[in-house]
C-alpha cells in the first residue's frame, strides 16, 4: 500500500475472501482506508461492501465514485443489494437506484417498501421455481437454459398457477432420481412458509427449530415472491443473540470500528438509569444513617447483601432471556419455572446466608449482627430468583424485548431490598 | 394421552415437527413424560431425541427399550448418531453400539474417538465425492445408482486418487450444465477445508465469515474424511453465543428443563467467587471506618462509585468478550481498542462526576464532598474502562475462554478502586 502499486495491491487481494479483506478495512485507521480505497478503486468488490461494519461502509461508499457503486451493487444478489441499499445515505441510493436496470430498480424499490427487520427484507427475489407436472428431466433442461440462477439455491419450488408454493425439492433428490421421474413424486409437501411480514427474529426461530435450509416467503394472498436461505437465518440468528447480550449489559447498537464519541453517547444513557438506581438506593441507605452511625459495621457488611442479590438477579435473569429468545420458555411452563427460581433462590440464599453468618461472626464477634446478615441475605436471593423472572416476562408481555432495560430493573430491586432488609432489620435487632 | 389412546396419539404427532414434539416432551412433567414415552413406544422418532435437553434426553433413553432405542439410533445421519451416542451411558452406548452393522459401529466407534467439541464430532461421515476426470451426465449418473446418499447435502467434493479434496461443485452447478462438461471446468478450487482436530468454535467461525454452505473434513495426511454442512455450523454459532452469554453472568451449563437441586448447585461455585470478591470490597471499606464514623454521608454515597464503574466495566468488557469470539477484536487493534475505552470511561466519568457531583451537593450541601464524589468517580470508570479491556484480553492470551470469570475480575477491580478512592480520598480533603 506503501509503494502505491495497484497491480501488486490486486494480486494481494485476489487470494483473499472478501470478508478478510472487510475485516483488514475495519481495522486499518481512517487515512489507511482512504489510500486502499483510492488505491483499489474500479475494482472495488461489492461483496467486501456487504462484509463491512455500517460505519465503516459508510466511510467507505463515501469515498468510492458513484460509478464505481453501482457497479458493484449490480455484481450482487438481490438480497444483498437490498441490505446495502437500505443503509445508504439518501442521495447515493437515488444515485444508484437511478442507474440500474428499470426491472432491478423497481423490484429493489418493492423490497426496500417492506419493514426493515423482516422477512420480506431478507429475502432473495430470484427463486427457481417448477409446475408441478414437470419431471425431473424438464427441471434440469430449465435450469441448463437459464442464464440468471441465483448464486446459492438448494431447493426447487414447486408453484400452483396461482404462483403459491406447493411443495419443495431438494437438489440431492432431483439429481438422484431418473429424468422421467414426475416433480410431484419426490417433492416434499411438508414444508414451512413464511411471510413476507414475519419479523427476522421469527424468521431465525424458524430456521433453528426446524432445521431448514431454505423457505419459500409469501405475500398477504400466499403467492411465492422469494426464498430466504440459511446462511441469511444464521447472520439474523447470531444478531439476536449478540443484540441480547449487548442489551442485558447495557449497550446499544455499536460496533468496534465507531468513534470514541459515539460510543461514549451511546452508552451514556444506559449508564444514566444506572445512576438513577444507584440514587435510589443511596435514599434507601440515608434512611437508616442513624443505624449505621450506631454500628459502623453496618456499612462495611451491606454491599455484601446487595451484591450477591445483583448476582443471583443476573444469572436468573439472563437465563429467563435466553430461555425467552429461544422460546423454551413459555406461558405453558412459566409458573413452573418461576417455582423453581424461587427454590434456587432459597436454597443458595440459605447456603450464602450460613457462609456470610460464620464470616462476619469471625469478623465482628457478634452473633446478632450475622443472623441479621443471614437473613437479609436470604429474603434478598429469594427476591432475586421471582424478580430474575418476573421482570423479563412482565417486559415480554407487554411486547418489548425481554433483555431490555430488565438488567437494572432487577439489580434496583436487590439493591433496595439488600440494603432495606438489612440495615433495618439490624435497627430492630440491634438497636 | 389421558385416554391412553395410541392411534389418536400418532395421528396427532404425524402433523408435529420432531422439534416441536422434542419441546412438548421438555415442558412435560415427569410423570406425563413416562405415559408419553409408553404409549408412543415403539415407533418414537430418533429426530426427536436429537432435539431433546440433554437431561430429559437421558430420562426418555432411560424409558425406552433398547431395541426401539437402537431403530431410534438407526434411521439417522451419522453426524446425528454420534451426537447422540457421546452422551448415552455406557451401558446404553454399548448395546446401541452392539446392535449396529459392524461397518456403521466401526464408523460411528471412530468418531467418537475425536475429541468432543471438534469438526470430527460434528461432521457427516458420508460424502459424496467425484474424480476430477468425470463429467456433469457421471456424476448424476453416479448419484441416481446410489442408494444411500445423505439426507442433506449441497455439493459434491472432488478429489484426487489419493482421496485429497481438490475442489467442490454446488449442486445448482452441476445441474445448470450440459450433461458433456467436465467437472473441472465448474469446480470451485478457492474453497475452506477444515480439519477432523478444528475446535467447533473454529468451524462456525469459518462458517460464519466465509458464508460458507458445507466444507469438506480432512485428517491429518490431508484426507477427505467427512463433511460439516451449514445446518450443524449454525448450531454450534448458538451455543457459542449462548455460552459467552452465561458465562458472563455466572452461569454454567444449565437447561430449563434441569432439577432445582441440580441449578442451585450449578450456579453456587459463581456465586460464591462473588461473595470473595463482596468480602474484599467489605475489607476495603472497613479500613476507612473511622470516616464513615465522622461523615456517615460516606456510607451513603459510596454505593454510588461502586456501582457505576462495576456498570462501565461490564458494558466494556461485554463488547471486548463478543469481539474477540467474533475475531474483530485482534492483536492488530489491541492498543488502538485499549485506547479508545479509556477515553470513552474519561469521557463518561466526567459527565457522571458532574451529575453526581450536583446531586450530592443539593443532597448534603457540601461542596468538598461533592468534589471527592466526582473524582473517585472519574477513576473509576476510567479504571473500569481499562480493565474492562485488559482482563478478557488477558484471559484469552493464557488460552481460557475471556469470557469465563472476567465479570467478577472488574467488578472486584471497580468495587475495591471505587470504595478505596472514595472513601480514602474522603479521609485526605475531609478530615
Amino acid at each position: 500500500l506503501d509503494a502505491d502499486d495497484r497491480a501488486a495491491l490486486n494480486a494481494a487481494l485476489d487470494d483473499l475472501h472478501a470478508a478478510d479483506i472487510a475485516d483488514i478495512l475495519e481495522q486499518a485507521g481512517p487515512e489507511d482506508r482512504r489510500r486502499f480505497v483510492a488505491l483499489w478503486g474500479d475494482d472495488f468488490d461489492g461483496e467486501v461492501l456487504v462484509e463491512l461494519d455500517e460505519r465503516v461502509r459508510d466511510e467507505v461508499t463515501g469515498l468510492l465514485a458513484n460509478d464505481v457503486l453501482v457497479d458493484a451493487v449490480k455484481e450482487l444478489d438481490t438480497d444483498d443489494q437490498v441490505y446495502l441499499v437500505e443503509d445508504l445515505d439518501p442521495p447515493e441510493r437515488d444515485a444508484v437506484l437511478s442507474q440500474l436496470d428499470a426491472a432491478d430498480r423497481i423490484a429493489l424499490e418493492q423490497s426496500l417498501d417492506y419493514e426493515e427487520e423482516t422477512a420480506g427484507r431478507l429475502m432473495q427475489r430470484s427463486v427457481v421455481t417448477a409446475p408441478l407436472h414437470w419431471t425431473v428431466g424438464e427441471v434440469i433442461d430449465f435450469m441448463r437454459a437459464s442464464t440468471d440462477l441465483p448464486d446459492d439455491f438448494y431447493e426447487v419450488i414447486i408453484i400452483d398457477p396461482a404462483v403459491h408454493p406447493i411443495g419443495t425439492v431438494a437438489l440431492g433428490r432431483i439429481m438422484s432420481h431418473p429424468r422421467a421421474t414426475p416433480l410431484s413424486e419426490i417433492m416434499n409437501e411438508d414444508f414451512r412458509t413464511l411471510r413476507v411480514t414475519d419479523e427476522q427474529e421469527d424468521v431465525a426461530y424458524a430456521f433453528n427449530q426446524y432445521n431448514l435450509v431454505s423457505a419459500p416467503v409469501v405475500d398477504g394472498e400466499g403467492r411465492l415472491v422469494g426464498v430466504i436461505t440459511i446462511d441469511d437465518a444464521m447472520e439474523v440468528l447470531e444478531d439476536e443473540a449478540e443484540e441480547d447480550m449487548k442489551l442485558l449489559a447495557g449497550i446499544g447498537d455499536e460496533t468496534l470500528s465507531d468513534r470514541v464519541l459515539s460510543i461514549a453517547k451511546a452508552r451514556f444513557p444506559w449508564l444514566a438509569v444506572n445512576m438513577v438506581n444507584a440514587i435510589i438506593a443511596a435514599l434507601v441507605i440515608s434512611q437508616f444513617e442513624d443505624n449505621i452511625q450506631a454500628i459502623v459495621a453496618l456499612a462495611v457488611l451491606m454491599p455484601i447483601v446487595a451484591s450477591m442479590g445483583g448476582n443471583a438477579g443476573t444469572q436468573t435473569l439472563t437465563v429467563a432471556v435466553r430461555a425467552l429468545a429461544t422460546r423454551d420458555l413459555t406461558s405453558a411452563n412459566a409458573s413452573r419455572i418461576f417455582m423453581r427460581e424461587t427454590a434456587v433462590g432459597l436454597i443458595n440464599g440459605a447456603g450464602f446466608a450460613i457462609i456470610a453468618g460464620v464470616v462476619s461472626f469471625v469478623w465482628f464477634g457478634n452473633p446478632l449482627l450475622s443472623v441479621v446478615l443471614g437473613v437479609a441475605m436470604i429474603v434478598n436471593m429469594l427476591v432475586a430468583g421471582m424478580f430474575g423472572i418476573l421482570v423479563p416476562l412482565v417486559i415480554e408481555k407487554a411486547g418489548a424485548d425481554p433483555a431490555l432495560a430488565s438488567g437494572t430493573f432487577v439489580t434496583t430491586v436487590t439493591d433496595v431490598v439488600g440494603f432495606f432488609s438489612f440495615l433495618g432489620l439490624a435497627g430492630i435487632v440491634l438497636l
